[in-house]
């Protein structure tokens, strides 16, 4: 598929337009080029962007694809109207006139869906729980472990630190993360300050092949990143979460995204419901 | 507004499906419950949700509102079909269509936004992105400066972790940061690691209120929380940046999110276009 530009026009930070975006574009095979135009909170700005998505469509002889979240009534027929050389997209409009008709009352037509966000509940507890994470990635403190929500256990570079900060950054959720190394495999026992919270730990597992290549991009040709070596960690680690009782993970072929979200709902699905 | 429960399901993490129907439900009053069902992506599993949504209904005397992204058609058909008593709002059936008439291509139907993410470039340089800026973070590190994408600076607790992590963990930037202390101010000088980038710059404030509130939480009661000691760093952080022309926000009011896109477009205009 030749040259096609898809914009994503909001007058708040353009996130929800993307992601919702890309996930239908996911749908096809085309690979557009994507462009973000975020807080276009004004009709003078909502001209500027029309100019730019009229500029395209004239360069690349295809209509672009605009996906706009634009609350404003005066700003979004700037991109709606018939001047705009755009296949518009429009993802509020569609869904919030129904919503008017069941619930019985008009939007309130807010701009942003993070208008005072940072003066919320959630939103603090979101950035406590990033506060936690940090100071409990790698196992550098066993302190205030009975408050955390979720402790991720692996062998070093199974992908529990990202996985830890998208928990705490994305859904409030405090988890710490501990190491499992040779150590702990020779004892044939967790980590000591983690006994007591088995029933908050979830395991992330990886392929061993995988696991060597991780490894050897940080430290060549070590003892650490050697296949034979991943192999024995990647098998204790298992047995020992197999022993335990601890539910686990393959990082292999999953985005942070798709183990956060398996480790809520496996471990706390009471976080899906609020 | 009396109770009313809104679900999310989806046959992948159901993100997508729960960031689009906030940012709509956010132009309503209404506080609804919230409930996410990820990973439905067989009729067996369509229809336990769809009998949730029906005794959710039954308790509630209220249509439960239903976000959908179900791409197959048989798991679909179960939760839009007349015996599921949710008002059911279908995101990607809306906007497929268009796109596959605009494209002249059937979609492909494929399930999860995030099918082999992992092992997607843009996917790893996210997961090289968050190491960076855990490595970089508060001034550990003045190595490898020279390929940060962002350095923001700020004093103590005026938001920048947060703000590095969500740079790289969402949008793959790798973002240093570092604090303003009182020996750069008695120096007058930025931290010398930073000199030869000022152009990758960019500074956080923060209402001096409101980081004296924060400070107190951590260290009650110290001069380090002190509401005339937060004056005058954040008058001094001000006033260096000022001078060294580097561009900075207020955190105060601003979600990470905010702060985060604020910073691509003023400082990497081109990370909004990929």
């Amino acid at each position: 598929m030749t040259e096609r530009t898809v914009f994503f026009v909001s007058d708040g930070t353009g996130i929800t337009a993307e992601t919702f975006g890309n996930s239908i574009l996911n749908q096809f095979p085309a690979k557009p080029r994507h462009v973000r135009r975020p807080f276009i909170d004004t009709p003078e700005k909502a001209g500027t962007v029309m100019e730019e998505i009229n500029a395209t469509a004239e360069r690349e002889g295809k209509r672009p694809i605009v996906f706009i979240t634009l609350v404003n009534d005066d700003v979004r027929s700037m991109i709606t109207g018939p001047q705009c050389k755009g296949l518009v997209l429009d993802m509020f409009r569609t869904f919030v006139e129904p919503l008017e008709a069941e619930f019985g009352v008009k939007s309130n037509h807010r701009v942003g869906r993070f208008s005072d966000a940072s003066a919320s509940r959630e939103y603090n507890e979101r950035i406590e729980a990033i506060n936690f994470s940090l100071a409990h990635d790698d196992g550098q403190s066993a302190r205030n472990l009975d408050v955390a929500d979720v402790i991720l256990l692996g062998v070093s570079r199974s992908g529990k630190t990202p996985t830890s900060l998208y928990l705490a950054m994305q859904h409030g959720i405090k988890a710490a993360n501990y190491p499992l190394i040779p150590e702990d495999f020779d004892r044939g026992r967790l980590p000591t300050p983690l006994a007591p919270y088995k029933r908050k730990c979830f395991g992330l597992t990886i392929d061993p092949e995988r696991l060597a290549q991780i490894r050897n991009e940080r430290r060549p040709d070590s003892k650490y990143a050697s296949l034979l070596n991943c192999r024995y960690e990647v098998n204790e680690a298992e047995s020992m979460m197999r022993r335990e009782g601890i539910s686990w993970l393959s990082s292999t072929h999953k985005s942070i995204e798709e183990i956060a979200t398996t480790i809520l709902r496996d471990l706390r699905p009471d976080r899906l419901i609020y």
